[in-house]
């Protein structure tokens, strides 16, 4: 297994002639947007690139990316620091200890990516966090400011804030137009979660 | 490296009542669709879960993904079967050469899809494919509707036909909102590829 089949005879490969580092957000009320972000760090592996991924809010509810990355080895770190949504119903934590977890994981992420250590780094479910001011505006502000040039950051959750998505180079919506769950379909791993 | 700093004390895990196939389709003009894919393989790949992925049009020009999946061991298979974007300035192949190759990443997806050795199959690019006419939208349905049902199917590219989007559970649409192309900023590699 883990072939690549049937590649053509040539194989061109892309080669910046300014590398830079890129501001990625990837925003919207659809499927795919830690899961995207769960593919750039895929895709950054297989250019030897390491990866440091903060989970905001994540970490109360089992997801697959955690199992995933470890496969990923060496290039790959995940810091799951959350204790799940804010203010959905039966999360029983009060908005302090949320935004006191958030807190944390804004300094774990500033410590990361000032470390050296990351060619990306992803600041996951960032946008909700500062939606449901865990984060401030400013904080997130002044965190992008402080982003290494050649490092990549990659800001996912929904309700992106003007003011980031104008500091992005790359910004993406993903949209839902249908979800299994409003089918009744339960949440299926591999895809769900 | 490659830890879970400061996971809660207690994690729940989901396990659905009704474990099912769901077929997911992800479209848009958007960045954030193979990638979005290659996040699903990474995540199944945390539940144990085996993935093949065939890439539709994509085969001559390099992308992080090849080698990223390499990391993930015996549990992902990536064939790109392609010969680049078909209609494209500078694709050297005609119509009925990719429509060819189109041809035979069907075949592959099929015997794939019935092997029983994989619990996900990716078909990406497809939807590009099938609106230039490489695949038939006839031959697209009679595929699904071979899915084993335990089995997810993940489709996706640009302009998804609406008998496809029908047949899907979960559809996510990725719209640009931004791209850094548009500011002259070269692919970099890791996010554009």
């Amino acid at each position: 297994m883990n072939q690549i089949a049937s590649k053509p005879a040539t194989v061109d490969r892309l080669q910046p002639k300014n590398p830079q580092g890129l501001v990625v957000v990837i925003t919207g009320n659809g499927k795919g947007k830690t899961t995207s972000a769960m593919g750039i760090v895929l895709r950054a592996c297989g250019h030897g690139k390491r990866s440091c991924i903060v989970q905001f809010m994540k970490g109360d509810l089992y997801s697959g990316e955690w199992d995933g990355v470890k496969l990923l080895g060496e290039l790959v770190e995940l810091h799951a620091t959350g204790k799940g949504f804010c203010g959905i119903r039966g999360n029983p934590y009060s908005r302090d200890e949320h935004r006191a977890n958030a807190q944390g994981a804004m300094a774990l992420a500033r410590e990361k990516m000032l470390s050296g250590n990351f060619d990306l780094v992803v600041l996951d479910e960032i946008n909700n966090a500062l939606k449901h001011r865990l984060v401030d505006l400013e904080q997130l502000l002044a965190l992008l400011d402080e982003r290494p040039p050649a490092m990549h950051l990659v800001l996912t959750g929904r309700h992106a804030a003007p003011e980031v998505i104008d500091r992005a180079d790359t910004v993406s919506e993903v949209n839902e137009i249908k979800h299994a769950y409003r089918k009744q379909i339960e949440p299926q791993p591999g895809i769900d979660y």
